[in-house]
């Protein structure tokens, strides 16, 4: 599956006669193209025309593929549609009115001169924007584009089809409200003040794919200034999804998690994340190992015990490998038993079928670890409770929740089923409340 | 009409009698309430229960009518909905997506791994963010809520139903992405930065109730350093609209708008504009006055003519007061054959009424002159032709566009058509490319 990334959507005209069709797959089946969908467009008497998507690994693959069908007697290549690209055209976001305006009573009660009257009511009152504002429901999406997924630091506006795919997930699973917010810098400082001077206009904040250590200070700051959940979905997002994962994994596998000796390779923003709340879980050992001193003495201070590399994996039970870099495990490396995730994209530490041949006991790669199982519900919960803060303890139920949810032999549930974001949504709402968050927001 | 300003729905219970219906009427005329709506929502044997709107002029009026309904014998008020609050309720906005997410492929395209290869796109070249991204179409509404509608200094939180309201007519009559965002200051050279920082957000920037002088200042600035269009509604949509009113009032009294001499009182954000764009429309002389000696010099420097406000009033042919003091211009000032537009909220600085019986040719006040007929299409024609800017002539185009939509008779057309909408889009983009300014916008 993975190396299909891009699916291309090929008009072709083919003679109507039998074999035609046959020759043309068996052509995209020796450039290694994969068909997907076919749609019969028209049939004529002697021709017709098929639409046909091709998933391919890489550009270069798609134009061998192309190629080699405009090489095909027979046939013609009418028409080529990049999928991924067609969907993103214009956006995938709009800010769309949730009130009708077609009379002129319609346009004076939502604007002037009815407007005035909630835009005092909520200055008396500044609770009341709780109600008669979009702030119950809303997040900002802050980033500066200095870590854009495995791409790197690309840029706000490179970023920006990002954070709509992310906010399209807010609106889809769990109907909030999201809307990217470009930061253009990468002083922390300056950041931070952003943030803060129009934290005003949203119920929460979502801080994504920003470059570590910078993201550490950022999210600390803002927590510790504003009364509103502050999160930053690469770490905390992605922690609450692999501890999901964990606790299957562990499951499935017979290993006690809590009393399990849990390594983490590499502490960059999801490393550090993970190493954290699987201590806020109640893992007994948390092992961790870093190139930076100060990412390592910084989990110390939290509870973790500092290893090398190789006395992690003789040591641990469950090892998380989120590093950057491919290969760093080798399969000699693997103890028997052992539970293994290695997280980084697009190659990871070390390959899911080495680890299971080298006696591992369940190996996964990053794509059992997906955080938009958690970060729809974990704001919505927050949001719906109008809790201060998303806290340890809400990400520990939001993804005991999520593990919870998984079909038997499972990792992780789909994030297509909306159930699970209700679940998570219900769970970190109840938290939030059991730990007396419930009503401490302020706008 | 502008006095009911309140749409109150009551729903009673009442006998299902001869006379009971007419009583209730006559009870609720009886304390000047105006019956609108009607809705019957259940007929028993004995009673039926409807639905009665009922407008009114202010909360105390509301109470009145309330009080004489619980009052009256064989009624009961089960339930009363103020109308206003009612559309307002969890905000009026709606960032909603525009890919569906049903299957998992369409995930892999919106979100990981598809997506990487639109950033990437992007970052190669900046210019693809228009076609794959929601740019744009895109519309920062950026207020502080320092004066907000006739209310003030109200803040930004308070003033969020407004730019709420905004962003609604923005997405029902252009169909663009605006969003709110309220910045917490009242330092212009903050509100800049900030501006500046997040302006990669969106296509262009809208300066929303900002208090003057400081919304000159950060308009200046957000112009000289940005590639994308900006402008401040208050001072140029308002005079967008009143130029456009301006011209069919001169059309209906028979004064030659561009030979006559125009006289502005009071320099505020509106005022101000107003003077300039009559300038730039080609107004021979236009006269100013204001307490505010900086702004007599300002607008004396564009080429306006300072005066006093008694030799303005005896000179003018056409007076616009925009002044915030009620009452400032008396029946005596009046010149037989002026035309005069009075627009203070809630009230003129003469009554229309007062001033026509004065000898006025024609005399309005603030409800003919609509903003909202002005900046959707200003920002929509700028975006299409991806304007750097929101020029004076492209103003122009747009008042001249509005004007020439009114019914014969009317001052100005109603917001609600939106083929207004759509002309003035098509003259500003088509004034922006005469003017060379078509591709010039950097994102």
């Amino acid at each position: 599956m993975r190396k299909y990334s891009i699916d291309t959507t090929l008009r072709i005209r083919l003679r109507h006669q039998a074999g035609e069709f046959a020759k043309l797959a068996a052509t995209i089946a020796a450039e290694g193209g994969l068909i997907g969908e076919i749609t019969t467009v028209r049939v004529g008497e002697a021709d017709l025309i098929r639409d046909i998507t091709v998933e391919t690994s890489d550009d270069e693959h798609t134009e061998r593929v192309l190629g080699a069908v405009r090489a095909l007697a027979g046939t013609e290549l009418l028409h080529v549609i990049d999928r991924v690209f067609a969907c993103h055209k214009g956006g995938k976001l709009h800010s769309t009115s949730r009130v009708e305006l077609r009379h002129l009573a319609d346009l004076r009660r939502v604007y002037t001169p009815g407007v005035a009257r909630v835009a005092l009511s909520i200055q008396k009152d500044l609770t009341l924007a709780w109600e008669y504002t979009g702030l119950g429901n809303s997040v900002g999406i802050f980033t500066n584009g200095s870590r854009v997924l495995g791409l790197g630091d690309i840029g706000p506006v490179a970023s920006l089809p990002v954070m709509e795919g992310k906010a399209a997930l807010y609106d889809q699973f769990v109907g909030i409200s999201a809307t990217p917010i470009l930061v253009d810098t990468h002083d922390p400082a300056q950041f931070v003040e952003t943030v803060l001077l129009i934290a005003p206009s949203f119920g929460a904040i979502h801080l994504e794919d920003i470059r570590n250590p910078e993201c550490f200070v950022i999210e600390e700051e803002l927590r510790a200034r504003l009364s509103k959940p502050v999160m930053h979905d690469d770490q905390h997002g992605t922690a609450t999804a692999a501890l999901a994962a964990l606790i299957n994994a562990c499951r499935l596998t017979g290993v006690e998690l809590r009393n399990a000796r849990l390594g983490q390779i590499g502490l960059g923003a999801a490393g550090s994340a993970i190493a954290r709340l699987a201590l806020a879980y109640g893992v007994k050992e948390v092992l961790v190992t870093d190139v930076s001193e100060a990412a390592m003495s910084a989990l110390s201070a939290a509870g973790a015990r500092p290893a090398t590399l190789k006395s992690l994996m003789s040591e641990a039970d469950i090892v998380i490998a989120a590093t950057g870099r491919p290969g760093l495990v080798s399969p000699g490396m693997i103890r028997k038993g052992q539970v293994i995730f290695a997280l980084s994209n697009p190659e990871p530490e070390i390959d899911p079928e080495d680890a299971m041949a080298a006696g591992a006991a369940f190996a996964g790669d990053g794509r059992s670890i997906n955080n938009a199982l958690a970060f729809p519900g974990l704001f919505k919960g927050a949001l719906d409770v109008r809790s201060r803060a998303i806290t340890s303890e809400m990400l520990v139920a939001a993804a005991e929740t999520i593990a919870g949810l998984a079909e038997p032999g499972e990792i992780v549930p789909s994030p297509l089923n909306l159930k699970v974001h209700q679940a998570v949504r219900a769970a970190v709402a109840q938290r939030a409340r059991d730990l007396g968050l419930a009503g401490t927001a302020r706008l």
